[in-house]
């Protein structure tokens, strides 16, 4: 069964082609400047060159009909008929507290989506608009919904309620829902799997650092408490929002500068964290060699980005009592051991211990590794993220008669035997660009 | 040296007259309703029975005139001529980056508090009015300013610097300043006492736990990190605070409600935190009541405001890396048993052993006590607050010639044979009513 997911951004589309029964991945790739003028897409499929064409795309519309083009390109292509592809899954970032689980898209569940869109204004409405594109261009499959917010579901009311008042729950629904949902199934399990554990024995604390950055604390499995909030703007420090400030800040900002509140959001959300702190950067390999040079901002903007993840660190401890390991994921998670370093060091009263030089050379997103020392009592992992996976899996299952709410699914990536071809094939590299590399890779 | 100290709130005075050379306070008391109508002072002098009157202060001149007026009463006064009060001690919330020491008020020093005045409108607006009118009702004596923010002055960079813009910690002094300072002196360096350390030898997490809240990261005797901000607004539940949100919130609420920047900053600061998540209550004692009857939002309104503090010591032990002992200060960190055992249960992985029982019978403000177990590797003491020795005790050094930066000062109380002769008066009655607290008294 060919599976297509698709994940619409607010100006981009990511997409992947996946074949279930061979486990292999046909193509993938990106649209960018969606709504914009000189959207481009990047395509790759399997064994074959990379396949660039700019062409507007006012609309995701477009976009997923460039993508359909790529798909079906005779040299460029993975498949030579659209009736291949079975299924779409999409992926939503704002289910609100309805959806504790993927679900088989129907006008209804649209309906749900945008009676929630308020909740996640820059995520959800370019969901619903990939939404509803991609039902019209593939009309005969069905489409799936696999959201951030499920995931975050099982967390207690004491997680999940603001010291706000009560009625703002009840009536907006004021509360913490979390993001990353799909990251932090994909690498919990991952997690349970290198601990030898059956998730329902796991206490984890998944910190998913990309552009956006949320962290997890993971109990017996489950989501216990998390970062993000009512919107991904809280918690960590992020590529350009601000997470965790004191909520009279926008106030006194506004009543300083005269902003009003949408520029001041508008500024929280796009001007501030990485960007905000050093100025000029947000990518934070630019942000590294800044601070190799001596930049001070961003050096300090490195300090606070790992302070604030330590703090999390300790903090979800405490929640959670006992923790089996500590995990790292996505791009800065997976390739920065300078915010890892800064994050864990200092830790070993809590049971942490770090080994700095296999910290340092964990730079792949090809392999699963561990950066902890032999004797540390809580684990240290690298785990590259696979949200695709899950997703990919979530519709596969629900087409399948299979699917059920992750708390009683086993996924195919949780049978120890599980590898990742695609990965493994491009693990060679790295290995010769990172001596010690091959000494921490866990489960090859 | 007798010395007066007053702590100007927006609708209260607070006051202490303490005589130095004897180590006794003379008197205490409090006007209420300043500014409203019905205000009343409650004076109560050493020896002598409680005074009260009531009569209107529409501002904080007539209620300084009314402390004076009782102050020198023939019947429950505690002292016959004003000129014996040699110097004033005033509490100022917040004095911004411009103080890291108390000082003698000139006219420059309240300018200095008026330009950053906006940094506190609930607080210090109300402590300049309180400097005015004492300033002109006692003009022939030095009056001191002692700040809650100076203590705070220690803190690194990355830990006050927030990921927004950074000129706007360079335009508007946009930062975390942190409250409370002279409380989590005074308790620190006690602390320092109960362990046989050097305060400079010591790292610590003090918890004030009253109507407001914060909590203090003290490393080698400084305050290394906070959890109130730019403004008393961030952090833990306070009684109408509402401490940690995602900074999205606001602006979400400001949209679906229609309400203004103002209307919903008063809601943050005045109905939220425990009233908001109870919707009935402010008070932790009524909040206990009620939650010993079943209500179901009393219950969950202690576990967030207990699961929250936890969450902070988990924090600031990460960022401490070691920790000798985790105080409780402040009206619930005192007298609050429950909130202390949700805070503290469940941490012994983190090298922190709770004793319930001493915990339990931990509910005097007359003594210092220990509720950790005797083998618990980091020490739990609840420490009785004592701001207004600090205040008197800054005014009388800065009024002797000796006074110095925190940093380089050694308080009276950070002798081994200290004691407050006061409260171990008051004593014998809290063991009667609390068995077992006899065992636990530290330092009596």
């Amino acid at each position: 069964m060919v599976i297509m997911t698709l994940n619409c951004g607010s100006s981009s589309v990511k997409y992947q082609i996946y074949d279930w029964d061979k486990k292999r991945r046909l193509a993938s790739g990106i649209v960018e400047r969606v709504t914009q003028k000189g959207s481009v897409i990047v395509h790759e499929a399997a064994g074959k060159p990379e396949y660039k064409k700019e062409q507007d795309c006012p609309t995701h519309r477009e976009a997923i009909q460039l993508i359909i083009e790529a798909v079906l390109h005779p040299e460029y292509g993975a498949i030579s008929d659209l009736s291949e592809i079975k299924a779409v899954g999409h992926r939503v970032v704002h289910g609100g507290e309805k959806f504790a689980q993927s679900v088989v898209i129907t006008d209804e569940v649209v309906e749900v989506f945008k009676s929630i869109a308020h909740l996640a204004p820059l995520h959800n409405p370019a969901n619903i608009q990939g939404i509803e594109a991609a039902r019209q261009l593939l009309p005969d499959v069905p489409h799936c919904a696999i959201m951030d917010t499920a995931w975050h579901q099982t967390m207690p009311d004491h997680s999940y309620i603001y010291a706000l008042p009560y009625e703002w729950y009840e009536k907006y629904g004021v509360r913490r829902y979390g993001f990353h949902g799909t990251s932090f199934l994909y690498t919990s399990r991952r997690a349970a799997v290198l601990l030898g554990k059956k998730p329902s024995e796991t206490n984890l604390i998944i910190a998913h650092i990309g552009n956006g950055a949320s962290i997890n604390a993971v109990k017996n499995g489950c989501s216990y408490d998390t970062s993000m909030g009512l919107t991904p703007l809280e918690g960590l420090v992020m590529g350009t929002r601000c997470g965790d400030i004191d909520p009279a800040i926008p106030f006194y900002i506004m009543q300083q500068t005269g902003l009003s509140p949408k520029e001041v959001e508008s500024i929280l959300n796009k001007k501030s964290g990485v960007l905000g702190i050093t100025g000029k950067w947000v990518d934070r390999r630019d942000v590294e060699i800044a601070a190799e040079q001596g930049d001070k901002r961003a050096i300090l903007c490195q300090t606070i980005e790992g302070y604030r993840i330590k703090k999390y660190i300790g903090a979800y401890m405490a929640a959670l009592g006992r923790v089996d390991a500590i995990v790292f994921t996505a791009g800065v998670g997976e390739k920065g051991p300078i915010i890892r370093q800064i994050a864990l060091e200092g830790l070993e009263a809590l049971g942490v211990k770090l080994d700095p030089e296999r910290n340092r050379v964990s730079m792949t997103r090809n392999a699963e590794t561990i950066i902890s020392t032999d004797d540390s009592p809580v684990k240290v992992f690298v785990i590259p993220t696979d949200e695709e996976m899950v997703m990919t899996e979530d519709t596969y299952a629900l087409m399948n008669g299979t699917y059920d709410i992750h708390t009683r699914f086993t996924y195919t990536f949780e049978n120890p035997s599980y590898r990742n071809a695609e990965r493994l094939e491009k693990l060679p590299r790295d290995m010769e660009k990172w001596p010690g590399l091959e000494k921490i890779i866990l489960n090859t």
